[in-house]
C-alpha cells in the first residue's frame, strides 16, 4: 500500500527528535525535547521528603504533572489555572507520564525523596505525551545524578505513538495525521525491551490483531531509536 | 504452569456475570451489571439537544460519567462532590467509558440528541471499568429503543480485563489479583470482532509481545462471552 | 373531607416500606431502604479516629453525607462531583440526616471513633430524606454491632414526611403529592417517643396550629410503624 | 418554674429589637436590624430580569444570600470567599431566608423582575437567621415601593427563635442560651397569622407535643410584636 | 486652572473623614471608617499562633482580607463566596492593605501572634482601599492595646487617593471622579513621613514627572490630615 | 556612594536584554524575552469576537494572563492548575500586564476583536513582570501586523524595575537584589515618554520624594533602552 503522509515521511519514519539537556537552570534536571514541531520543557525537581502515606518506609516517590501553554496550539487553549481545574485530557496524560517514569526508578534506592516531573508543552504538533515521557526520563536521570542518587535509576524508557492512518500503520503521528487517524496508540518501552504501557484507541475504525502486531513492531523500532538518542544526549 | 487463583477460578475463567435490565425506572435505560462481587448501576438518559459545538450539524453525542459510592470499597472513599472535584482515576475511567460506548453508536442516525450514561459503582471488587462499559452498552441500547432510535445502535461491545498474575496470563481479575498483578490490561471489543480500546499497564514487571498476544487472546474469549450475555439479557 | 390521593392511598396510609440489611458487603453497615418507589442505599463505615477538634476527649463523632445518582430522578440531574460542589438542597439534607442520626448515639460510649453515614438515592419518588434517615439508623446499628460498640446505640429513630395536600393532612408524600403540596413537613422521632427534628415549610399556603397538630399526630403514627419495621428488619 | 436567664430577661421577653431603614444608599431597600447585640445589614436590590427558567412566564423571582463578616463572632470565622465555598450552615440559612421572604410576595404582580436580598451579619449574638428574615422583609418592602411595585407585596412576615433552655420554654435566645439549649426552634409567621416555616431541632434532649405547643405559643407572641415593629419602622 | 469637581470640593479638599472606634464588640479592634459616603468596617482579631512557615522564629504576622457587601455598590455585585473565589480586584486590594499595615508593626515585638485584619465595605463611593487602610491601622492599634502588645505598634500610616481629573490634580477622588479620571494613584504614608506604597495608573492619559510630583504633594497633605485624625480618634 | 551589586553591574546598568520574535509558530505573535537569566514566553492570539459586555460597540479588547512553570524558580512552585486557583501574586501581576498592554492599543481601530496575551515564565531571576510586559508589547505588535490591524497599534511601551538596594537606587533588580531590597518599584513607560503605571513598595524601609525622583529617572533611562530594543528586534 502506498499512501503519501502529509509530511512526506515514510510510514516507518519518525520526525527528527532532539533532546536538549540543561535547558533551564533552577531544576535539578531540565530538558527541552522536540519531536519535529512538538516542543516540551521537562523539568525534574527533587525534594527530600515523601508524601505522608510513605513516611518512614524508606522508599521514595515519583510524580508527574503536565500542562500546555495556552498559545501552544493552533487555536489558543484555556489556561487551566484560570478555569480552576485541570481538564480530563490533562489528567489522563499526567497519570500516564507518572506511571511510565516510575518504571525507570528503584524506589528503595531513591530513599525518602520525591521526584517531581513537570512536562509543559510550549508548541504542540501531535505526540505531546510521548515526547513528554521521553524527555522526562532524561530530566529524571540528570536530577538523580545531581543529588548523587544515580543508583536509583534503573534504565531508560521511551515513548512513541503509532497508528493506522488511511488504512496503513504509521510511526510517530503528527497533528495532521493524529486528527484523522483510524487508530492511535501510545507505547512506552524500557531499554531492556519490555513494554510498560500500551494505550490503543480506535478513533474511526476498530483494529484487529494483525494491525496491532504491526503497530507494536513499529513502536518497538521507534522506541529503540529514541532510547539510543537518550543515551547519546 | 499451575497457579491457584485466590477465587479458585481457572486462569481463563470469568466470574459469573449478570445483566439486570430495567433496574430503576426513571432513566430510559437502566442496568445493574455484576461481574462477581462488582456491582455497577448503569443508566442512560436521552436529551433532545446536543452540546453547542454540534448544534445544527444533524449529528448526536454520547457522553459518560463514572462514580463510586463512598461505601463501595473496602475502606470508605471520599465523596468527590464533597472534595469538590473528580479524582484523576475517575476522570481517566469515564473518558474510557465514553470512547468505548461511542463506538456502538451511529451519530448521524442518532440525530441531534445527547445520550448521557452514568456508571455508579455500588460494590467494588476489581473490574469496575470493564463492568461499567459492558453494562452501559446495554443501557444505551434500551434507551435508544425507548425513544425509537434503534437505528442509531450499531452493535454491542463488551469490555473485560486481563493481566499477568504471578507470571501467568489470567482473565477477569478480581480485587485480590488486581492489587498484586504484574500487568493489568483492559480491552474493549465490538461484537463484529474488532478492538476499539486496549490499555495495558505494567504494574510490577514489563511484558513482552508473547504475553501481550496471550492476554489479547483471553480478552477476545471473555468479550465474546459477555457479548453473548448482552444479547440474551 | 375526601380527596383521592394519586396513589389511591388513604390519607394516613404510608407506602410499603422495606429495609434490606446487608445490601453491600464492604461497609460495616449497609441497608437498602425503600419507601414505595424511593430507594436509598445507606452505608455506615466506622473509622478509629475522630476529627481534630475532638481528639483526646474520649468522645466519638457521627457524620452523614447524601447524594443522588444522576439517573435517579425523572429528568437526569447534574453529577455534583462534575459541577464541583454539592448543591444547597444536598447540603441542607445531609445536615438534617447528621443531626437526626447523632441523636441515636451515645458519643461517650462510642469512644474515639467516627461513624460515616452515606445515603445515596438510586431511585427518587419523594421522601428521600426521610427514607435516608430511617435507613441510616439501621445501618448505624449494624455497624456498631459489627465493631462491638452496641453499647453506643441509644435507641432507634425514624423519619417520615407529612403535609397538607389539597387542604387535607396526609402521611408520607410521594413525588406527585410533594410537588403540589400546600405544606410539607419532615419529622424525626425517637423510639422513646420524643421528637428530635421538625421541619415544616408552607410551599403554597400557610398553616395554623390545628393543621400542625394533625400533621404531628400523623407523623407520630408513621414513625411508630417505621420504628417497628426497624426492629424487625 | 423559675430559671434565671443569662440576660435577666423573663422567659417570654424578647431582646430590644430595632429596625433602621435607609441604612445604606445604593440598594433600593436597606435595613439595619438589631435583636439585642445581633446586628444584620439587609439590602434588597431589584433587577429587571428573571433567571432563565422563568423567562417569558410573566412572573418574578426572589432570592436571598446570607453571610457573616469574619469579625462578627466571638472568635474570628473564616471568610467564605477565601475558602472558596459557602459553608453548610450558611447554605441552610440562606435557603430558609429565601423561602420565608418569598411568602410575602405575589410573583405575578412582581412581573419579570428579580429581588435579590442580602443579609450580612456584622455582629452575632444568637438569632442571626431570625433577625435576617425580619429585616429582609422590610428591605424588600422598601425596594418594592421604590420601583413602584407595592402591589407585589402581600403582607409582612417576621421570624423569631424559641427553645427549651434548662427545661423551660424561652423566647428569642441569645448566644449564651442558644449554645446550651436543649431544643432550638425557628419560626416564621405571616402578619395574617399563618406559619410559613417551623424548624425545631433537639440539640440536647428530645421534645414532646406539649413543649412544642408552648414554644409555638411563645413564637406567635414574639412574631406579632416584631410585625408591629415592622409596621411602625 | 478652574474645574468644578462634581462634589463642589476644592481640588485639594478631602471629603469629611470619620473614624468610629469600638464599632462592634467581638473583635479586639473594630472601626467604622468613613471617607464621605464610603463606609468600611475594619476589624482586627489577634490569634496566639503564627502560620507554619514562621513557627518557632519568635516573630509575628499580620494579614488582611477585603470584601464588599453585594449591596454596597450602585448596581449589586456578585457575592464572592457564592461564585467560589475572590475576584482579581479584591485580591489586588487585600494584598495592598496587608503590605501597608505590616509597615506599622514591629514583628519581633509582636511575638508569635497573628493579627487578622478584615476590611468590609458596606457602602462604596470611591476610595474603598484607601479608607480600608486608614481604618485598619486604627483597628490594629486598638487590638494591640487590648492584648497588651502596644510595643509592637510602630507608628500610624494613612492612605489617600489622588488623581488627574479633567487635566487637574485632585485629592481624594469620589466615585464620579474615579470613574472618569485620567490617572488614579493610591499612596500610603507613614506618620514619620516616608512613603510605603505608591500605585499610580494612567486610566485614560499617561502622566509625566511634573504631574506625578504634584499628585505626591497632594497625597502627603491628605495623608497628614488623616494621620492627625487617627491620633485624635 | 559605592555598593557592589551581586552581579557586578553599575547601579544604572541593566542586564543584557534580548527579544526573540517568532519563538513558537501557532500564536499570531510569539516572543521569548530575556532580562539576563529571566526568560518569559509571550504569545498574542487574536480572536474575532469580544466579551459580551462589548458586543456591538465596535470596539476591541485586550487581556493578559500570567503563569510560571513549576520548575522555573529556585525551589519548585506549585502548579496553579492543580491547586485549582491562581495565587494572589499571579492575579496582581496579570492585571498589571493587562493594563500596561492596553495602553498601546487603539481599541476603536482594533474593532470587535480580542487580543489574548499569555506570559509564561520558564526561568525566573527577578523582574518577571517587567520582562513580561516588555515582551508582550512586541508579541502584540506582531499579532496585529499578522491580521492586518497595524493601525490599532499606538506605540511601544516597556517596563523596568528600579529599587533602593543597600541605600542606593539601582536599575533592573535581579533575584538576589529583589529579595533584599529596601524598596522595589515597577514602572511602565510609553515610547512617547509618558508613564502609564508606577508601583512602588517599601519592602524594608520607607522612601522619600528624592529617592522616588531618582528611581523614576533611572526607570526612564531603562525604559528608553528597552523601547529602542523593541524597535530593532
Amino acid at each position: 500500500m502506498t499512501v503519501e503522509r502529509p509530511s512526506g515521511r515514510a510510514f516507518d519514519e519518525m520526525r527528527p527528535a532532539r533532546i536538549n539537556r540543561g535547558f533551564t537552570r533552577h531544576a535539578q534536571g531540565s530538558v527541552l525535547v522536540e519531536f519535529g514541531d512538538t516542543q516540551v520543557i521537562c523539568t525534574a525537581c527533587i525534594e527530600s521528603q515523601v508524601p505522608r502515606f510513605l513516611r518512614g518506609k524508606g522508599t521514595g516517590w515519583v510524580t508527574a504533572e503536565y500542562g500546555m501553554l495556552p498559545g501552544a496550539t493552533h487555536s489558543r487553549g484555556d489556561r487551566e489555572a484560570v478555569r480552576g481545574a485541570q481538564g480530563g485530557r490533562t489528567v489522563e496524560i499526567q497519570r500516564l507520564i507518572g506511571r511510565a517514569v516510575r518504571s525507570c526508578v528503584n524506589m528503595k534506592r531513591l530513599g525518602e525523596r520525591t521526584v517531581r516531573l513537570d512536562c509543559d508543552v510550549i508548541q504542540a504538533d501531535g505526540g505531546t505525551r510521548t515526547a513528554s515521557i521521553t524527555g522526562a526520563v532524561v530530566a529524571l536521570r540528570d536530577a538523580l545524578d545531581k543529588v548523587g542518587a544515580q543508583a536509583a535509576f534503573r534504565e531508560f524508557a521511551a515513548s512513541v505513538s503509532v497508528g493506522i492512518w488511511r488504512g496503513v500503520p504509521v510511526l510517530d503521528l503528527d497533528y495532521a495525521e493524529d486528527s484523522s487517524a483510524d487508530t492511535d496508540m501510545n507505547v512506552v518501552m524500557l531499554a531492556s525491551g519490555g513494554f510498560v504501557e500500551i494505550q490503543g484507541t480506535a478513533e474511526k475504525a476498530p483494529f484487529d490483531e494483525a494491525e496491532f502486531s504491526e503497530m507494536l513492531r513499529l513502536a518497538r523500532q521507534g522506541a529503540e531509536d529514541l532510547i539510543a538518542l537518550q543515551r547519546t544526549a
